[in-house]
């Protein structure tokens, strides 16, 4: 048997699109000699759908698109997943299933049973959970299908679930696994699902197709990385990684197992492919082409604006450098320098006029009023205007540029640096953003190395640094990580040898920005725990704050 | 057995604060001479506390709040929700349960079974589910003790769930049922919980105490209107509405059943008492006293105003007149006679200079291109940040006033007039905030006539008027409504008599702004679907866009 997987770059409720990309492989998998194709997880509808799901009207375009495809599906078998109806009354109105089609029909179709409702996913709210399990027979051979989460729920020191759907199929013998997939990425999510298809073969002793989902979504970008393992434990093939792909195999070399493919990834290539990946189908699939961002000669405008660069084509990337009386000259140098090193459009309009003419209207409100956080954020914002107002005259989306550390502790301005379209670092903490700038340097300067080296500041008041504010991103960082990553609490975090006054300080500013969190651009998630959809928290509340 | 029940106020993770006050009750309580209180679902923590609940911190103090309300149960039984550790290593950690606390010690506790993970609910990413079913016994009676949605599952067409609770309970013959609920107002959700508490009193024939939590966590508000159901199904008493409340029953009185409370409720006075109760929780609970808007002299900042002077009081409340050169007189007419009416400080800042400011200094970039989107939505910018530089030097918080109609169909200028730290009427279709100003002008004109009156206009651009660019609101709320809270498709809609061009270009309008209000403030929600955490949607997407 000759199987080919397709490791596809989908788009949520584009069905035409989706299907056309899908005949497209059918018939390349038909000319490759292939008897059987495999898509990922609700490929006809792009994943996640959402609250799309609660409409008919988007089932019935699911279910039409099914139709099409068992249509295509002569001389080859076809499996792909699809949301289905649940003909039962009573529970959730949908299954999260896996279509097996062939001979112009639908064959067989397997509902997903294990339901990540954690993190970024939700699909409990949507999905009935498969309480049967049954083995799909082609070609002299039995298959074991699942979808995603379905091969998760084994070498767990604390499983998430009850059930274990392999464990049910493989009394029914199965000769090989196929797994559809549309599982993110997050840096240590290519190793984790390694481990999870190695531990499956290990358990079952039989070979894995493993089948992920490719592309961007918003915030979610799914890696690919497919996998095909043999019944011995060898890594057969790995498709590459933020790339479409489709590639055949024979299922007997397979089952025999002479190769051992790995390749070793580096986290911060991972992240940056990543990143690239999300901004390039965040606008691609939304149909724009140019992006605007402010640069003000700091790193983190450095990095997005080289992102952009990188994802868009210089052309498509337009900066303003929007200087106040409190930049200083290096700044303006350093970003234009940058500019210049990208070949992106760059002005530089200076905000000092539009700052005064707020300062005379606000003048008799403010009086005997000092400078504050206010006029800090009037620059900001003046700047986030301006941006703005590029992007409505000509058609840019803006970038936002904030890092995960400021997210985090609320340093940075609502309306002002805070605005854009979406966050391409928001889920990079600052000494990540300076490992990305350094690795980007690795070949050539493309970002300045003085932005990289001087102390970071914001630039809104007099000789201002972050570290005026904030304690050393070095120490900040991990406070940090060990509260939103591994949700330990302040008692756990001190015991680690963190000052007492230092982790409540920060703990509390985490908690008291939710409010300006909950009003931010979509963050590319690259972690574990990316502020947004997958970190649900109450604005109003009083803990830790 | 006296029996109270008691309908407060919670806050989320202020264990303390929800300790003292139930501490306080459970001396009231004993005081009359009760022999059982009964607190609302997850009362030690608060409802909901989302994501605080995979912190082991924060269960902890959950259950040092239980050890505290324990010691306090002497002479008197104490029922009240908590979450508890799961003891089993499979599924997930935590339990949604109930507490029975008698003699300073921990009785009994029962869980939920049916985790609510639709709308606004998240519960199935916590909690699992309860799969044993044991009634308590107390002073010579049977209790059948459950949490909110485990009465909800009966009498449904089309159930959510497989399982049925209370069915479990009744063959042990309880003698009453105790349902702890934390049910959040929509304008259906009185009249609805009604239904459902009767259909169980009428299905196992024995009475029910229903105790519903009180007061808004920043976008849920939860009504109160506690009930106490005798067995043949009369309503022996309802408690008020967004009020806290203590009140005492007798069960041998309960039992006899001789009383039949029955209030009719008026929608749009329930909605005015959500909004209030609303905005004044967001307030008292983040600990804010003051807030500020911008008074256009229409409507929806209009009612947005009356609500903030009776939530926080006149003197709590500013607002600020911006006129533009495309501003009426009778816009500032109008909304200064308002804030006469309402005696709140006002004043107007002509924002013609900081515009003419803007124009110049794009002048060179926007050169040959005309007035346009990018002019009218620096004016709403220069508003907005008007406004954040009054709230961050004085203290307020900005009041948004976005009615659910203009955010539907992106007719809103992000940062400009969707900026602000709470959404009172984005819940509220325009022709619903008509409906709540004339009734606000009930007894006398609160808000001048006129602004009800006259056309809408965002008063952007020359003569302009809403209907401009939207639909007349009487169709586009019902085509909208159709949409958003029953999820039709375009062809139902269409199918109901709508013109097709019409209904299409409505709908690509709502999808293609998600990215709008992915990025505002939260919205109270007095609708069965609001926008916000209860309404998840992908931004990039190709579905009827």
């Amino acid at each position: 048997m000759k199987i080919a997987i397709a490791q596809l770059n989908y788009h949520i409720g584009n069905f035409d699109g989706n299907l056309s990309k899908m005949l497209q492989s059918i018939d390349e998998a038909k000319a490759g000699g292939a008897d059987m194709i495999c898509f990922s997880e609700l490929a006809t509808c792009g994943y996640p759908p959402r609250d799309f799901l609660e409409f008919n009207d988007f089932i019935n375009e699911a279910e039409a698109t099914i139709q099409k495809l068992a249509s295509a599906a002569q001389d080859i078998a076809v499996i792909v997943g699809s949301p289905t109806r649940n003909p039962l009354v009573e529970g959730k109105d949908l299954y999260n299933s896996a279509y097996f089609l062939y001979e112009g029909k639908v064959k067989a179709i397997r509902h997903k049973a294990l339901l990540p409702t954690y993190d970024v996913f939700d699909e409990y709210r949507y999905f009935e959970p498969a309480i049967t399990f049954e083995t799909i027979d082609f070609m002299g051979k039995k298959i074991a299908l699942t979808v995603c989460e379905d091969i998760w729920n084994i070498g767990n020191e604390n499983p998430l679930y009850t059930v274990c759907p392999m464990d049910e199929l493989i009394t029914q013998e199965p000769d090989f696994m196929i797994n559809i997939s549309a599982s993110p990425f997050n840096y240590n999510n290519p190793s984790g699902r390694r481990h999870i298809v190695l531990s499956n073969v290990k358990r079952y002793e039989i070979p894995m197709f493993y089948i992920n989902h490719c592309g961007a979504q918003t915030e979610l970008i799914f890696d690919g990385g497919s996998l095909v393992v043999s019944g011995n434990g060898q890594v057969y093939d790995e498709l590459p990684f933020f790339e479409e792909c489709i590639r055949f195999y024979d299922l007997a070399e397979v089952l025999k197992g002479h190769r051992n493919i790995d390749r070793p990834k580096k986290k911060i290539e991972m992240i940056h492919k990543a990143l690239l990946m999300g901004v390039g189908d965040y606008f691609g699939k939304l149909g724009f082409q140019k992006a605007i961002l402010g640069l003000s000669g700091g790193i983190d405008s450095a990095v997005t604006a080289v992102i952009a660069a990188q994802a868009l084509g210089s052309e498509n990337v337009r900066v303003i450098l929007m200087p106040s009386q409190f930049s200083s000259d290096h700044s303006v140098n350093d970003a234009r320098k940058l500019a210049e090193n990208l070949g992106i459009q760059y002005d530089i309009i200076p905000i000092e006029e539009i700052y005064q003419s707020y300062s005379e209207i606000l003048k008799p409100h403010f009086w005997g009023h000092s400078f504050d956080i206010t006029e800090e954020n009037i620059q900001a914002r003046i700047r986030g205007m301006l941006l703005m107002a590029f992007s409505n005259k000509f058609g840019h989306i803006v970038l936002n540029t904030s890092n995960k550390s400021e997210m985090a502790v609320g340093y940075g301005t609502l309306y002002g640096d805070m605005c854009g379209g979406l966050s391409v670092l928001g889920d990079l903490y600052k000494m990540e953003v300076f490992e990305l700038a350094r690795s980007m340097n690795r070949d050539s300067e493309v970002i300045p190395w003085n932005i990289i080296e001087k102390p970071p500041s914001a630039e809104l008041r007099p000789d201002q640094k972050d570290s005026d504010s904030l304690p050393d991103y070095e120490i900040l960082d991990k406070v940090l990580f060990e509260y939103i990553e591994n949700r330990k609490g302040p008692k756990e975090i001190i015991d680690m040898g963190y000052e007492e006054t230092l982790v409540r300080r920060i703990l509390r500013l985490v908690n008291i920005n939710e409010f300006k969190r909950h009003q931010t651009a979509p963050v590319l998630r690259i972690s574990p725990k990316a502020f947004g959809m997958g970190r649900r928290m109450p604005i109003v509340g009083k803990y830790l704050s």
